[in-house]
């Protein structure tokens, strides 16, 4: 039903009147470099097994956006990281999904699959798996980090034009 | 319950297992301009009825955070707006909030308080009523905006260091 004042339907509960919004979801990852490389994380899990992504998950609730970034490098790369600016925030309506990308480097040298991962590697710019990749966002990561490069002022990067999170 | 494979609490039902993951907010507003002057409206809801603010809101399921700003700018203050870059990301952890806040222009000349606001007002940068706004990210975003002017390249601004949203 339509709550008093609320312009959409909602779900209610009949008995006390309690509203159930449903949110969009927050997703947090990173583009890690070390030297000329990116690390990426061949996935253990559905969906897209197998395939490469970017160190990225679901943000936790009481979590800042840069803390979930680093934690996901963790749990899926066992990558400390050092996170330098907002790279870009790419949007899946489709799905309700909001994708912040932070741009990072890795801290110290260490990286190991964690359990949702078959594999970590450092990728240099030629050898990224472009065939291969899991989701089209990962794709425009790393081709917006790539053109962004470690400049310090550039704007943050949205959806490219004509291009759907879905393909 | 801690689910299997899952390394936090989650509320689950002990019946079917659906796991009811809850999941942090994320609120979209912008800081218009037009000409000099920039769009602020005055809360006619709790919490901080009288007080100024942005035309900000939850984001809604299947909506894109552009069209989301878009949106809250019509409902808060029954203005177009032209988005040019993302200003802000800030986020809130005690409330598992996080807000991005765009840059834009007012589209035209018209503007009025829609059902959550008392009064909607451009205010020159010298006039901004700095003791009476609503929120803390409020203060940063205008400060942020005033600073970036309209440069094209810049990075999106994070929380200010040392300062809490809270406050």
């Amino acid at each position: 039903m339509i709550p008093d004042g609320d312009d959409r339907e909602r779900l209610v509960c009949p008995d006390c009147g309690f509203v159930q919004y449903e949110n969009p979801k927050i997703v947090v990852g990173s583009v890690v470099r070390f030297e000329d490389r990116i690390l990426m994380c061949r996935r253990a899990i559905m969906p897209r097994r197998g395939f490469w992504t970017l160190p990225a998950g679901y943000l936790e609730l009481n979590e800042t956006p840069m803390d979930g970034a680093r934690r996901e490098a963790w749990e899926e790369a066992r990558a400390r990281i050092d996170i330098d600016a907002l790279l870009a925030v790419y949007d899946v309506p489709r799905i309700s999904q909001v994708q912040l990308i932070w741009r990072a480097t890795l801290a110290g040298t260490a990286f190991a699959p964690g359990p949702e991962s078959l594999e970590v590697r450092l990728f240099a710019w030629e050898d990224i798996p472009w065939d291969e990749l899991a989701f089209p966002t990962v794709r425009w990561a790393l081709r917006d980090a790539a053109q962004i490069g470690m400049r310090q002022d550039f704007a943050a990067r949205t959806n490219p034009q004509g291009e759907t999170a879905d393909g």
